[in-house]
């Protein structure tokens, strides 16, 4: 795909890919919430994204070699979407822009523990995390979308998750 | 200024905030180049923003609470725009979103050196920067935009673009 270049500046090049409304946060669910599915993606959305803009979104990253396309096997009308190498390397800036948002803007507390932990993780947990996610999207896409492939670190992460989305139920 | 708040997750309510095409690329020309006027920042601009939109996003920029806007006691007509101390801690990622573009797109040798020394640079430039950056957005803004109040890591990173700038000038 080709992007405009209006300068060849890392930032402007990053913005021109990613700086829209919903690229990093459908990013966000395939990374974190290992959501492979079009319907999971659809139906599970915190923020309730539409089908036609999830669908624009899907088939962008995929042609800016962000995200691959892949037919499930055992679901003939299902097609898994998997990271690529590129997309598994913003962990790290997905880290910053979790810290940043974090102190700055009005998290919630379960929405936010895992950007929280990430942080606190570092370079050590970001490099472990980036080669689970090779495990689950690159050496076993269909593995890792059945949840034969798993990662230690994204366990960790969802069920810090879960703990608090639990208490806060109980609160609340 | 109000923003959505689809969740209250940190990277959906950050990309709701500077999930754009130019809000980030803007902040860079603040902080990168000290274009501290509208016309620097619309003349100077290597990526040739058009005039509407700057005004549109610096008014957005002030609303949201990341940049201030102040009269110009030398230029009654001028008005100067400063980082507010939430958009000085984008440092962290803005450096992580240049060392990904830098790695990942067709970033130009000039345009990605200062990405480069900052990602090299790592948190202890960083924080030196950022202590800069309040001396010349916050603590004295005027003296900040006219020149009388410099940074040493700005100047190195401006420096080391200029240098890379000229070779390729020579050799171009």
């Amino acid at each position: 795909m080709d992007i405009e270049r209006r300068s060849r500046c890392p930032i402007n090049l990053t913005m021109e890919v990613l700086g829209d409304r919903w690229s990093l946060v459908v990013l966000r669910d395939i990374m974190f919430g290992n959501r492979r599915h079009f319907r999971e993606l659809l139906n599970r959305s915190e923020e309730g994204i539409a089908s036609n803009i999830l669908a624009a979104r899907l088939k962008r990253l995929v042609a800016l070699g962000l995200v691959t396309r892949l037919d499930d096997p055992t679901h003939s009308q299902k097609a898994i979407y998997s990271l690529t190498e590129p997309a598994i390397q913003l962990v790290p800036m997905i880290a910053a822009i979790g810290a940043w948002g974090r102190r700055h803007l009005p998290v919630s507390q379960d929405l936010s523990i895992r950007a929280e932990l990430l942080e606190k993780g570092g370079v050590v947990m970001w490099e472990e995390f980036m080669e689970d996610l090779r495990g689950i999207h690159i050496a076993d896409p269909i593995g890792g979308a059945n949840g034969s492939v798993t990662s230690a670190v994204l366990i960790r992460l969802t069920k810090a998750f879960l703990d608090v989305r639990a208490k806060m139920e109980l609160n609340g």
